[in-house]
């Protein structure tokens, strides 16, 4: 065991494989070399179609062991990780590893194959029930979570080898040409498979939209995929959505997000060229508003608008407050509608996106990006990952990679949530550096990182309720009480990898 | 000294490099991985712009022996190669290699700096008075000839290493992001140098068109760009056309042109999607306008029209004849118009273009191409590259690719050319091999590949003046006589490598 210069003890190796303890978000530098991939020669004539998802894994080669992965655009609508486990289970083969980029509720399908031997650990962070279990310690099956641009690299570095990427193609041709935006499940931008399309070595593209080749426009190459598949069925894009993506109603809310979007006014960013990121939360996108108001109010024209995209911010690229959305994910139909017919809608891979290790991703060039949190602490240190039970529930996302790259990252979150403090001594979790992190803005205040004394000044000037975050933290506390510590035992259950590959914290198993 | 296995002499080794014989078209495998890069990490705030070529040379790190690469989309009116090589003149740097996508007749300027020491060698085809000069024995300079697949191959698989590429971007802004499509020196497509953006060692993108961050749409992503540099103008794309680019008037091309639209025909692909290549050549243009017109009378909807792609074919997309225009280089400033505003004229990599050694080109989805002749002979060998004088004077193109690829690939050709015959026993050089051309045309008779006897009886059947090659060739040499054969002395001045690295035919020094 050591410990990581946040002051979270890491093993020295976690299921098998060397850990490097994260130190800061951005010295540490990368070491080798793109990650090898096999030359293959397709001929003329050669034909890429097979006639099942099985047939599509036999082709492959899958073995006992190996690794696979899917992409997560169409969220808790996805069918095709549930049914490829499923054809695995009736081939015996055992052991595998999923490196998909995300894993949701409905994937819950998967948990009796867990159990069964059938996956042996997820290279990926996990939402909902099977990181539960996995933090009850009931599921045994190491996880590592990723960011989205850590999950990027990982894959470009060679860090994780995927064995079989099994793409679901919305739209495909029989030689592999796919695209996201048209049929029964569009999902929009296929951002985070990019790298898979690219590195693994069998890419096979699966799909329930067979069409005349050549599919137009081309997300993902014929260059690229091995074997085309249909299946009946890839998901059911209407739960793309969360309830979530919709602008709040609640008061506590609206102050916040009142709040938040003058931290941006004031930060002196929000001028012509302003580049701006927000999540799909009902709080974050009562920011968007706000800002949007802001800069039709003072004729402002922005420069991109990024991330996961919501159909909010199409509307601000229709009426011409964006010139460009960077998407490597759609969040809502809207977005999907637009990216397969506006040109300045651009698709962006994960790489591109959020990768700390190529000539800059796309975050280094953001304004300022409106981020959730389950706790912050005192240090501005964020949890995404866990709640306050200790139970590993969500993904990371991108949040470390927008907070490390944008110039004003702030926390929108209430203060209280279920009866629990937002503030912490120390947030169970690390999901995000303080380092990063420069405001935190709740409806009882606001917190501004100390290495930001001018922007403090500025908001106090404007009588913002700028608060020490140690002063706001007792306020808080002073209302809900200090929150029981929660008992941990000391295994370790999954790894919070930082961006760059080091490990930022552990979640190790509640005590029940 | 070897034979490969069309006969010709080819050395063990060239340049330092050894070589593999030619063999035949398809059955060579890659062996190897794609070519390694080390990772970089370019964090927020990082600059990006250099002041001038100069600094970013310097901060290239170029030294004595290296190679260097630009793409040719400005044709003849690129200015970028001759002001790099000037610059790096002026460094004291010395023996670069230049693997370039191609050389034009501009670019004789580098001549006195091939003398000098400057340039040791060029690693792709040269078009005009370089490759005249190297036959000639005057210049001292080995020439590798690689085909627009067969380059992104050699990139790619790691046979030729570029150290430093420098990517006219038309459209670019401070961070590297580019396109072709807009600016003074817009040229559409940038499809040859996607290979180079992907594998350099380092990056330079050169614009005289800086603009806000970001460009929209992207050809190429900051995240492989290195350095940005401006320069006061990348070229003329108004000498992107050359005078070829127009339907022939000649008699004798049209009868060419509607001999071969009637082979098309005959050949049963004509129909639904239908797709189909054309070069730039006036006869070629006449074939189009023929296929053209054969598809608008009996309602035939194309699939897609590919290659290097003129405003005819532009026309034919906004007909709606084809569904999609695949475009790794526009050759006209029509096609550059299109391909910035047509979501359906799709810009492609020369790796997806024609790259053998991946998952399936283009080329081998195409039907029918029609390709150009400086000589062919009565076994179907076609010569590009030389002219019967015995002088290097053209570049490969995609001329292998697409025949290799096409399911029928047509040589339109006049039968006298200059007073010399274009049907010899043997051709000067094989730049693409029999076995992959299926059907010459001539004005005087159309002599069909053993292989197509199914074709060739339908062509009978059509009263088309289907001829057996060899007698083709007597009618014609009755006329012209047999020429006079060329005297080479030993030494070999070029490689023609055939697509997959093979040696399919070498240039020797030409005795005066």
């Amino acid at each position: 065991m050591v410990k990581n210069s946040l002051g979270r003890i890491i093993p020295e190796s976690f299921n098998g494989k060397k850990l490097i303890p994260y130190k800061d978000p951005y010295s540490l530098m990368p070491k080798g070399k793109r990650a090898e991939k096999s030359l293959k020669r397709v001929g003329p004539g050669h034909k890429k179609l097979l006639k099942s998802l099985k047939d599509a894994i036999l082709a492959a080669g899958l073995k006992d062991g190996m690794t696979i992965s899917t992409h997560h655009h169409l969220r808790n609508g996805d069918y095709l990780l549930n049914m490829i486990i499923k054809e695995i289970d009736e081939l015996g083969i055992r052991g595998i590893k999923i490196a998909s980029s995300s894993i949701h509720p409905v994937h819950a399908a998967l948990i009796p194959y867990i159990e069964k031997g059938v996956i042996a650990g997820f290279e990926c962070g996990v939402n909902g029930p099977i990181g539960e279990l996995v933090s009850k310690g009931e599921l045994k099956c190491p996880v590592t979570v990723r960011t989205h641009g850590g999950r990027a690299r990982s894959v470009i570095e060679g860090d994780v080898e995927i064995d079989v990427a099994f793409i679901a193609a919305p739209t495909c041709d029989e030689y592999g040409n796919i695209n996201g935006y048209f049929g029964p499940s569009a999902c929009g931008s296929l951002g985070y498979a990019h790298t898979d399309a690219m590195y693994a070595k069998t890419v096979i593209a699966v799909t329930d939209n067979l069409v005349e080749y050549p599919v137009s426009p081309i997300s993902i190459p014929q260059t690229l995929i091995d074997y085309v598949v249909t299946v009946d069925k890839l998901g059911d894009p209407e739960k793309i959505v969360s309830t979530t993506t919709r602008i709040t109603k609640d008061p506590v809310g609206l102050i916040i997000a009142k709040y938040a979007a003058e931290v941006i006014e004031a930060s002196g960013l929000l001028k012509n060229g302003f580049s701006f990121q927000t999540g799909s939360g009902g709080i974050s996108l009562a920011v968007a508003e706000n800002v949007k108001n802001k800069m039709i109010e003072k004729k402002i024209k922005g420069s991109f608008g990024c991330g996961g995209i919501t159909g909010y911010f199409v509307e601000m690229l229709e009426a011409g407050l964006f010139n460009v959305l960077f998407d490597v994910q759609c969040f809502d139909l809207k977005a999907v509608q637009s990216i397969g017919k506006n040109m300045n809608h651009i698709e962006i891979s994960a790489d591109m996106y959020a990768n700390p290790f190529n000539c800059g991703a796309v975050v280094n060039k953001l304004d300022a990006v409106i981020l959730g949190a389950t706790e912050v602490d005192v240090n501005f240190n964020v949890n995404v990952n866990t709640e306050s039970n200790g139970y590993l529930l969500h993904n990371t996302g991108g949040h470390s990679d927008t907070a490390a790259g944008a110039k004003l990252a702030i926390i929108v979150a209430p203060s209280i949530r279920g009866r629990l403090p937002i503030i912490r001594d120390e947030v169970t979790t690390i999901t995000t550096p303080g380092e990063t992190v420069d405001v935190i803005v709740t409806e009882r205040g606001i917190a501004v990182n100390d290495k930001h004394e001018d922007l403090k000044k500025e908001l106090i000037k404007r009588k913002l309720p700028v608060k020490d975050i140690s002063e706001l933290q007792k306020e808080i506390y002073a209302i809900t009480g200090r929150p029981k510590p929660l008992d941990f035992e000391d295994e370790v259950v999954a790894l919070i990898e930082y961006r760059d590959g080091s490990i930022i914290d552990v979640v190790r198993k509640v005590k029940e």
